[in-house]
């Protein structure tokens, strides 16, 4: 007995450590493909120089979606096509423009100087326009929400200018960006309940140039809807000590508004599994950007790793067992559209999703996977570790989705990944006029979609 | 005796913990210390944008010296000094010029017509002249030293033209350029044994760029030594490209030369210890750099993160129980006359070295840290790895050191460490003038000081 269950532990270990090396050779072909013959750079390129920002709605948004759907033919998709949604078609409607205006002692006895200075801003995706002549107020500095509750009477008629700064101890920048976040989320409406005519929100950025971060906010209906624009952040700096000495007036100027709902399109590539074809994995980014950027690492980069993937595993003969969905989802930024169609119509086919994983923190270093399913599942992919790790995911962290396949995760439980790029830079260019594709470096773009590539290849094997 | 067994496990493990616990405060207060107050950013700013390139022996090479030893008396050093070594002295002597002529079917019978194209390139660091008027010689191709071997009848005479290419495939860029790096290293002398009269190397590199990366060689006294330069990759590739159809001269122009060796200095400063004054702890980077480019990875990051380590112990009142010497090493690029320096004094005066680190792999995210020393001392290092991850260098590899601590580590088998940032990005820019302040990013550059800060305390806490 004892000789017996020695052999099958020696004949597991054996099959084991052989499926072991069979993935890890596998998993370095896939990797050299992408490495010495990729292709993600050059499509980043043309998406981001060709056609370059397309929020939903926007012409951008067509050509990006003709584009993605003939490279997914290209890259060799058994079959890509086009999933129709609706998508919101918020506009910004011109130039956002900001003047600060206020006196300072002059030269002559009781003569005062009147001085203006223009600031770095840009509307706040999904907010109203001030009207055609703008609106002139008092600037009040509010710090934090305990701050505006604190002196709620004191806003009335004014401008708030939020300067909560974005907290540079945090290692992972995204707990920064969380952390700030609720003041670009919440902080018009929460204004605009004491009175505030208008908002201006300090960028949630540590970057060390002015540019302004927007992105959406979110009106609470209770309240009057106000104007909201993003400064950069040595505006923010300047506005913030001016305040400290005297009275400044602000003039702003926006534009945004809402046009009627319109025609957008998740795009979809597919591989046929070839033993289990109705258990599918969907990889995917978002192929929407905003309006003031190219878009290249949020998330024009997950777009062209799921791409590359598919590229990959075509190029070097691979047959998944499972089907395979490559996915550019339509309208992340400010409606999520495409993620609930596709979650939706998955529900409404009685898909069978075993997976979906999504790239949309930028293309940086890869550093990390995150997972999130069940202790068992994730028992499955820490086991694959050490597979990954060679190529720059040293960890595979619990909790790991993204915006896009939320929706697929809330209405069908499936377990959702992420890649997890180094975060440093990323909030550098987030949602500003930086974020253009000479912020991205090739080889970093690739290594992501080499480490989503193997993870994809152990999940399609495996199963979960 | 069962129980006291127990109670003494508790205990070891209660103090165990406080002593973790304590350990993860102090160095979450370097690091916010760092992230929130650091100067390594605009100290960086200066060395580069204000002194810029500063070889050994170079007017900018007297500048940064005088800078780094100022810098370390502001930034809180017990004693700051300069410690005299003679350097070599080599110059570019003038601007390097390549240009490519070969002919082409013109559109008349029998008719050629005479092409010709600039190539960028920069004389390899070392290198001789071609004299005042430049050499003209047909080109050879040769992608290895197997290759040049089985044709050197056929090398008398010509150019040898060095295409062996920068291996992408490995993830860990730093074994592309040892690979690579032979050619830069041997190429010239390797060529000018079978008689060539001089040799272009295609850059090591994969950047998507056609900058020239310089670097040293090393002429093999026994055979001539001939003018020896890097060529963009774009320019590589279309050489390559030509010589594949045609014969192709190059006339090379190059003035480099020797003058006699000068004096040069490392840049010490020093944290007394309290308790240990005598077992001394030292952490540097190279202050000089290549005479194309502002050396802002290579090594202005090293030198500015060992001054941020200085000033963070001294901002948050920390004193040291051994000794800490701050190095900005002198003629790292073409000769480490300033490692073998302070590797001399420090047996001469018998001094006690317990760890020398290092910061030579540019100011990107850290990643690891790499330790050489004994199996005890990398086992002792190795329990810190959890005190140091959430940093960022979540390993702690065997094998870690510099160039300049290289010789401490040979004569006084000083255990040596090694800051180990990501790597992708590092070639695109490494010796190119592409390594300019704008490619370090404020975050990834203060984070390497965060690692090395907490590594250096806990070597100084309980010695190796």
């Amino acid at each position: 007995m004892r000789k017996l269950l020695f052999l099958l532990l020696v004949a597991f270990s054996v099959q084991f450590s052989f499926a072991q090396t069979e993935d890890s050779i596998f998993i370095k072909r896939i990797s050299d493909e992408i490495l010495t013959n990729g292709k993600a750079y050059e499509n980043l390129r043309h998406l981001t120089k060709k056609i370059g920002a397309r929020l939903a709605g926007s012409p951008g948004m067509v050509k990006s979606e003709q584009w993605g759907l003939r490279v997914m033919q290209e890259s060799g998709a058994d079959k890509a096509w086009m999933q129709e949604c609706m998508v919101p078609h918020w506009v910004r409607g011109g130039k956002d423009e900001a003047t600060a205006t206020y006196t300072e002692p002059a030269a002559g006895i009781k003569k005062m100087n009147i001085k203006t200075k223009f600031l770095d801003i840009a509307a706040l995706g999904n907010s109203v326009g001030s009207g055609k002549n703008g609106l002139t107020e008092d600037v009040i500095q509010i710090n934090s929400f305990d701050e505006l509750e604190k002196r709620k009477e004191e806003i009335k008629g004014k401008i708030v200018f939020y300067n909560y700064k974005f907290n540079d101890t945090y290692v992972n920048t995204f707990l920064a960006y969380r952390d700030a976040g609720q003041y670009r989320g919440q902080g018009p409406s929460r204004a605009a309940k004491y009175g505030a005519k208008a908002v201006i929100i300090r960028s949630m950025s540590h970057a060390t140039d002015n540019n302004p971060h927007t992105g959406a906010t979110r009106y609470d209906s209770a309240y009057a809807k106000i104007p909201a624009v993003a400064i950069g952040l040595r505006d923010a700096d300047w506005l913030s000590e001016q305040l400290q000495k005297r009275n400044v007036k602000v003039t702003l100027k926006t534009n945004g508004h809402f046009l009627p709902d319109t025609i957008g399109h998740n795009i979809i590539g597919e591989l046929k599994g070839t033993e289990f074809p109705d258990e599918i994995i969907t990889v995917g980014g978002h192929l929407d950007s905003w309006d003031n950027c190219e878009g290249a690492h949020d998330d024009g980069a997950g777009c062209v790793q799921t791409i590359e993937i598919l590229r990959a595993f075509k190029a070097i003969g691979y047959k998944p067992k499972r089907t395979i969905r490559f996915v550019l989802f339509a309208n992340e930024e400010n409606g999520l559209r495409g993620g609930n169609k596709y979650a939706e119509e998955a529900k409404a086919k009685n898909e069978k999703h075993i997976l979906a994983m999504e790239s949309d923190a930028g293309g940086f270093t890869p550093r990390a996977l995150g997972f999130s399913g069940s202790d068992e599942q994730y028992q499955k992919v820490l086991s694959w570790k050490s597979l990954i790790a060679p190529y720059g995911c040293t960890e595979i962290n619990k909790g790991g989705g993204g915006a896009d396949i939320g929706p697929l995760n809330r209405s069908l439980k499936t377990p959702t990944a992420s890649l997890n790029p180094d975060t440093q830079r990323y909030f550098d260019i987030h949602h500003a006029r930086s974020d253009v594709f000479e912020a991205v470096n090739k080889r970093e773009l690739e290594l992501g979609a080499v480490n989503m590539a193997a993870f994809i290849y152990l999940v399609d094997k495996y199963g979960l």
